[in-house]
């Protein structure tokens, strides 16, 4: 059984609090429970990791050099200046899907540029928790 | 029943052909009927349009603000710069979800650019022609 | 009896539908009309073109060289970036003038750049429907 | 009966005699007389003011919040720097129209830009003294 | 009694020690103590949190959304590039103020922006320890 | 006794009517008012002067090398432009702190640089008319 | 034999009347003609499409994926931005050599830059219709 | 007797005061006394000007299409962004020469450009007041 | 006897599994042992510190204020955005020296630019592991 | 009987030795021997001149005012940034034609820019050896 | 009797050929004379050096560390981009003065911008031949 | 025996001379020797070669394709924007290292950028005459 990592970057534990008119008001915890869910019914085995870290985030990735297949990762605020996290992806050889809960193109122009997205092989945007389905989705495919 | 629309940019007829490495060895052909088999999975009305032509591209979404319910994009290289298949997206008040083939945030730098990401509801990139059936997922969830 | 013409571009087949809160909610077709019947108040010959294509558009331009004696334009996004269309005006040798319905100026940033501006007369933007009787009336005292 | 005023510039004095390849040799006297009878055929009390200063013309706009109903100006050089005449622009509250003699798009890169046009109603240029009298046309009809 | 919290940024626990030229040669530790005595005299009760780690300022302003009534932050560095800091700072939807002991404008050109201030209520630069007065009756006024 | 001066810049005389919602509702004489008073309980004799004109602010700032101990300015709009005054504070020698009523970084792009700041001593943003207060405690503290 | 097109782009067909001063005065079927002569000095079959449509050109370019061996183009002004008309010279992997009868780099700035370079074999500019010939000879050796 | 102006721009005043580092410790008037006893020794008659006001010098310029020969201009800080004062000497018709006091190249970045340098004759930088001299000697030959 | 540390940043103790085209095959711990041995060899105690976490680093920096008598650093991805590392490093007033593994001057674009080199002493790039003897050796002579 | 300058810039004298794979494999003395056979053929008097000097290639270029009709130059590196070899291109007033061995516009983005072509009649690009025969039969059309 | 050196850069021979109407019809030979006799005149030895080689310049500018005591260059071309010429200037640590015979900020934007201003002492642009004249004149008063 | 070469670019001689708050106070001399004596202990050939002249220094890296095993260069301004010597590096083939006495990073935004670090294995810059030293280590490690 191929066992998958999804990992919440920066303030999404604040999501369902944090600009609901942005990011919808279901809390972290309810989508993490239906990514989990799908993942089972894709048969994947999957974890959920939240830090406000940038070093933690780099410790996990690294982890699944090792103890995972994939990744599915919405690094947050640091999907825009984490080089650190950029090279802990490019690092593990694994097949890495980046996500974000709203539409950054249509936000602040600081966020229409991924540091990350380069090294992933590719990722969803905008569709809400959604996301994390259609991430789990397409990487259930790849492996 | 809700009525999809497909639309193909430019130079996607190629697809199979053009640089393989890229975008993989099926066809255009293969990859509509899969999408289209995908849509009538998930009940919805699918028709798929190609054209190399930004404004019959353009005519064709405006169509969408009476025949369909929703619109899946892979603008192609009019992604980058056209601004008239932006304005039409936004005139039309329907879901369009936008689709790449090709991971275009590691492409050329003028690839990593989208206009008409920002009228989009979200999209989807770098998993090849499984990102249809992940637009139409999405797109089924919103309509 | 001179002759002139009015170029539509694209999406704006759409206005009155189109984001009434930037354009207004006539139509283009009550907008034409009106434009038309100052053009014969104004002893001119004026026909109405429109497309949604930039080729169909410069196709429409270069009959000026025989055909018109003067062309009012909004050409839309194109104003953004057919260096097509500013080649075709610059060629026909006939005097162009740009209108605008909305303010471009105060709208994104990628709208206050006009490319075909170097190349007409001048312009009119700003003041929606009321635009090209204005450009009608400029365009009067030119010819 | 509405009351209006027109603005000119620095340097606006000089027209007729300052490089008149770019602004025709009519001067500037003439220019606002015309102006003037248009205004009166149009049925509005007109009032013309020159300066050179960028503070008196501040001051200038600050009284059309009690005494003027509408502002035609042409803010020559300071259109494209004057963040004080963007803002006297803004805070009176009623419509002011941007006019330029010459088509500023067609000389220097720096007159590209105008710093008042996002928060006029819109404006003209490339007319030559035509320009305010199509600016009054429009005043008029938005009073 | 309202709480209030003071963050000092990475690098602020060696002012006294670090670059006395542009910071002053007081300890933090006295800076504070000072901070927290005036607070105290303003009727609010106040704590000090330093970090190095943008995870950890993260996390503490994430706190504030329940437990404090506004924050004073001198991010440091952070100041200048933490995406992450200026989301947990939108999120919390509590009163934040930056401060700066330095005149940040007047060294190098990159501490010149702040990707916090949009997100904060206002901020107060250039006076050494003063500044953290003066924003502690700014958030007095303010709560 | 120590003489400081307030300098209102361009369109701060319209504060209170213009745009309330950025600027608030209490006139420039309120402010004032208050201002001074709060100079008088901090021992210092104080004097306010207003212009729309960089030229007259430049006029008063030089006043300052032998009337004044200090300034608390807020230049409005020249604050973004005008290295006139930027060089007549460098030039007097004595202490000048910079004044925003509204949070400058959270508005329009050119807003966000100062090119007085570097020349000032410190300075305070975005607290309303809190600020003018704030300046004059660190005025106090600084002569 | 090997069979050889020709494409020449927007606004060519007014070449001979547009700005003979940059274009020389010999319309585009005379260069045209002496075009088709020279191929078929050289051997070559040979034939000349004109298009001011950016899709049409696209479409033309895909036909020679099967239906000849090279292409000379001059894309005029689509040259600057027509990413689709690169994506399609990159997909038929034919050798296409870029052709311009003025010194682009001698005009405006934004005719100095190629989007089609990087995709074409090599180019030629600067030498009016000689141009044409030399690109035919160009590729003769190529085939 | 050809007569000729010396403008001295804003701060100039203040020379001998401000910033000897950079000015010299001579005050202004006694440059200006020796600028006029030059001038005299070239058989000009001369004027000094000095005004802080940006509209008062291009009304001064605006003087010499009728009163002067010539003018020697230092614009200080105006040098840098008054485009009015551009259009002014642009406006006479008159030759019109640019001096610094100090190597403006040797200073900020915002130092190193000229506005009004493309529509000066020539200038001079860097030799503090023997600059004017040598402006002086520049006029009396172009005379 | 001196005592030196040497830092690894994010990523480096992927070294050896990471891109060995880039970073070559040996692990982080052979290099480190290599260059502890190095450094004993120099009469030099030394001891490695790795993390992949900013705020950490910066922890370990403050430490050679009284810990350590110089520093070497291979900072990573943090290299080119940790201003805090950056500031760490300004405050600590030792040498420290910079390392690179690569030529980080024959990759990305973004890699060229280092934050921190400005206040380094100097560095060295390109060698493999040969770098950090190298890093000692100048550290040596310096101490 | 025109006499024709062959100018070979820096680096070209390692031609057939500096990276084959984009230059080609013979060596610079027969592609010389085979433009001036070609040059021959054309009726023309051919000299080829190398050098890696900047100056030494300015000097000769000021010879072609008297002693040549014409020169191709293959400017190599200094095409970029040699102004002193545009200089003296435009001051002889000879006809020059610009050609390059590869594509440069598909290589490095500093190789796209051509600081000589806008004083050059035109160029030829990316077709190895063959261009200096198109450049020759370019100049003996234009002699 | 102190020493002074002309230095005249590359293409500078072609004065009086090249461009007559920018740079005048008169030869260098007789400005060059022209030149000399008017540093006997200021009691100055004075030689003539040209050169279109950046390295000859360097060469010559080191003599100048003990052989003259001051320079006036015209580096021509070399002004613009020459960090060796700067770096030169720089070491010798004489006066040295830059001269241009045209407004350089009245032609091409590259030539706006000179790499060695800022290790001048000052400089003179603009007026012909008699620059060289004002040049000794001010390293006369400077010596 | 291996031989190296150490090329010392543009000013190199003066220094000891130039700067020495920068570049220390020993003679080129000096520090050549001690390079030389250094090259013979770890059993290299060395040889020292010096011009201030880009095309001579060019020359020169083109004889170690044949004559030497590897250089060591410092480029001194070249380093900024000689393409010319980038390519000569690029043709030979054999192992470069780039040295700088200072720390380029710490001194002008533009001694940040070597256009030549690309193309050489790697490099050292701040450590005075010990970066040769260093370089000399690294490059007999290479060889």
């Amino acid at each position: 059984m191929k066992k998958v990592l999804i990992i919440q970057g920066p303030n999404l534990n604040m999501v369902g609090i944090r600009e609901p008119g942005i990011y919808g008001s279901e809390t972290i915890d309810t989508i993490n429970a239906q990514a989990m869910a799908h993942a089972e019914r894709l048969g994947l085995a999957c974890e959920v990791f939240h830090s406000n870290s940038e070093g933690a985030i780099v410790d996990k990735i690294q982890e699944a050099f090792t103890a995972y297949d994939g990744i599915v990762i919405n690094a947050g605020a640091y999907t825009h200046y984490s080089i650190a996290i950029r090279d802990a992806i490019a690092a593990i050889k694994k097949p890495v899907i980046e996500v974000h809960l709203s539409n950054v193109h249509a936000r602040d122009e600081f966020r229409h540029k991924s540091v990350i997205a380069p090294v992933c092989v590719g990722g969803v945007f905008g569709f809400g928790k959604i996301g994390y389905k259609l991430a789990l989705d397409a990487l259930a495919e790849l492996l």
